[in-house]
């Protein structure tokens, strides 16, 4: 009574066959290694509207040509300015320290002159959420709560609200500036600058964060008991008048049946203006472009279109993911599936799926393919594409998430510590080839990824 | 034909039972580390001169006496001015990046305008060394070697001679600035400095080291095999007409029988004026004073008296510690042994004795009782005590040195990652317990560690 399925497989003996000459390839290979140092050395970091930025862009360009892609564009991305200026923090009393601290990606500035206030401590945002309106009028608020190392990140998200709403709940509050402890879980005397937003209609107050170790010293300052008196000084600037100009840069391989049928993948060509973005997204730049590079290589192109897509201006509020499912709106459909790297620095060892019931098997029978290489398939068929790519997933694009591990990847988010050195070259070479074979894959599968 | 002997041991039944008793209280007690956290957090760095070691001075003589240590006083040390200013390093061609620089101890600067040219590199100082005279007049010097880590910090060694003496002989090629990868086993955008010394009669050049992902990019970029052009400026001043004042600070528990016989134990009150000298040299003001407080607490007071010296000035060239000896010339015979700590951050593996041959069992018998802690005794005799206690050594002071891991030291040394979170609380109590126990030992053991 046993039942035997039989399933037949989407790729040919023959295709199996080139699938495991890409993935023997990309072991060996050194290209997204050489393409990210490429990026690190002669552009460094990136942030939308700075020379960087500009610089990369004509980078991609050049560097997607030299890798053989068949076509490569731009579209522009616009934004508004905003000016990082310096920013300076120290205790002035009991102990006067001076500290390690960074403005928050939006912030508005404290002036020249800077401020000078007492610091009311939360350990938490929640506890600063509880806060009565009025009860830290005039203060500084600290919210001290240290982010949590994981293997998949997930202290990000725990730790991540006060970055992003902390100085308007502080200013709820009263609060004539907010400083946190960096979200990060390094040891650095190196802040971890990122987004924040203000909430409507609330007082926008200036918001910095701390190093981890600088955060420890105001903790241990505090305890003593008596009032401790900070001093902030950000020169950030928010310049709604001044229009900003990036681009998505876009290049393909393109299909030898299916022309019109996307495989996507992609990264952020962004980063913030700290380090030289290796990490964050230089490691997915440098495998998205390998990996169309060594199926650009083969001698029959693949049947769908490999589009590497090297978003601008992530950092900042997903610019470039919101322009790009705008200006490809009709065309959504034809993306058949992708997926995006923008997280963590080491081996993937899970591949979670987003696609129709009817595709599983398919996935399944990829899965099996990478097996090899440490990457288990999540038991969970609801992925959506990280970081800029989810914009697509959310217009209706199947979609794939390979986990790496992040377990180190906070240490050097969003500071200056995201540099070449911390990239693994051999890490790198089994992320690579996991990218390759995945476009390789579904490129040839003859699956439609929404059924 | 075998041969017994029984060896007599120096502790009686009861100081051995002391002994214990002082290794279980330091393994449980957290005084040192309160100790550190306290000059941390109250006081922060301290170069001699400034600000923060005119504090550490009242700091120290403050906790000694609240310690209970029988008399407390201050030894004056004199020195004239360095003062570091900014430091700004920049890659202007081909590929501009900032880079991450600190003066080292001692430098000259550039003048507020700085000065710009191109690099001349060189792998290793012997590299430097074997350039001819006149060969790169004009251009900035770059040393890249990289320190090496090891246990025992012997990489340290290796690597230090192009800081002292890297700009001397850069100017004497005729380098119109020294510029060299951090003296660091780290990845960190953070640079370590560290005293330098011009050589009599070769024109003083700028010295600055980069932190070893600047140093890595600035590699990467000479690469590509174009001229390569730098900015550098240090607002550094040397001040020979201003004289600035330290001081040693020496507490003692009165020895009982033999009180004007010293066992001395030593660490360094002052920092480099980065970080918050946690690590160096805040490990060994914590436990040598957490060891003297230990016995000062036993009902009956130690044979012999247990001087705690926290020397001034060790960072710019070991002032405290010559100072002292000149002052305690007359005296130095009454130093039986002493013993310091400045290295490392870790376990204590090793001990080395440096003491007369008549002394060795005493020795042995001592390293047995430390053995449990897992500190073997090493088989040479040739101890010279660490930093500032081996101008001791070199007056006759018979001397132990223990060798802590060294592994992660120079991570941190010299830097702002200096800092209370790199001190662990469990390896600080294995520390002080041996060092409680040293100190103990030696004033209770009816032995001339001279003979
Ligand atoms: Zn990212
Ligand atoms: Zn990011
Ligand atoms: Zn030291
Ligand atoms: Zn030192």
């Amino acid at each position: 009574l046993a039942t035997s399925i039989v399933v037949a497989k989407e790729l040919t003996k023959d295709e199996q066959k080139v699938l495991m000459q890409l993935k023997q390839q990309s072991m060996q290979s050194d290209l997204s290694y050489q393409i990210i140092e490429s990026l690190t050395t002669e552009v460094g970091n990136r942030l939308m509207g700075t020379a960087g930025d500009e610089k990369s862009i004509i980078w991609a360009v050049d560097k997607m040509k030299a890798l053989g892609f068949d076509k490569v564009w731009t579209e522009e991305v616009t934004s508004t300015q905003w000016l990082r200026g310096e920013a300076k923090a120290q205790i002035i009393a009991p102990y006067p320290h001076d500290m390690v601290a960074i403005a928050l990606g939006g912030s508005v500035g404290t002036g020249e002159q800077g401020i000078q206030a007492d610091v009311a401590h939360f350990n938490t945002l929640a506890d600063l959420k509880a806060a009565k309106p009025g009860s830290i009028t005039g203060k500084i608020a600290f919210v001290s709560y240290r982010m949590e190392r994981h293997i998949d990140g997930h202290g990000y998200g725990k730790a991540v609200g006060t970055r992003v709403q902390g100085a308007s709940i502080a200013a709820e509050k009263g609060a004539i500036a907010l400083i946190m402890r960096s979200v990060g879980t390094d040891d650095n005397r190196t802040a971890h600058t990122g987004v924040m937003r203000y909430s409507e209609g609330i007082n926008k107050i200036p918001a910095a964060a701390l190093s981890n170790p600088d955060a420890d010293l105001l903790v241990n300052v505090l305890k003593r008991g008596k009032p401790v008196s900070v001093f902030l000084k950000l020169t950030s600037e928010i310049r709604e008048d001044v229009v900003i100009k990036s681009a998505n840069v876009i290049g393909e391989i393109t299909g030898s049946e299916k022309p019109e049928e996307i495989v996507a993948i992609g990264a952020h060509l962004d980063s913030w203006d700290v380090g030289t973005g290796a990490l964050d997204d230089g490691l997915g730049i440098g495998m998205v472009m390998a990996a169309a590079h060594h199926i650009g290589q083969l001698p029959t192109a693949p049947k769908r279109t490999i589009r590497v897509i090297l978003f601008a201006a992530e950092e900042v509020g997903l610019l470039g993911a919101k322009e790009y499912v705008k200006v490809h709106d009709k065309n959504m459909s034809n993306h058949v599936i992708g997926a995006e790297w923008d997280f963590g620095l080491g081996r993937i060892y899970k591949m979670k799926s987003g696609v129709g019931a009817q595709s599983l098997n398919a996935m399944r029978e990829f899965a099996q393919y990478i097996a090899p290489l440490g990457v288990a398939l999540a038991p969970e068929n609801n992925a959506r594409a990280q970081s800029d790519m989810g914009a697509l997933s959310d217009k209706g694009m199947p979609s794939v998430s390979f986990s790496p591990d992040g377990t180190q990847y906070f240490d050097y988010h969003h500071t200056e510590n995201d540099t070449l050195d911390k990239v693994n070259p051999d890490d790198l070479k089994q992320n690579t080839a996991v990218y390759t074979m995945f476009a390789y894959f579904a490129a040839m599968a003859d699956v439609d990824f929404r059924q």
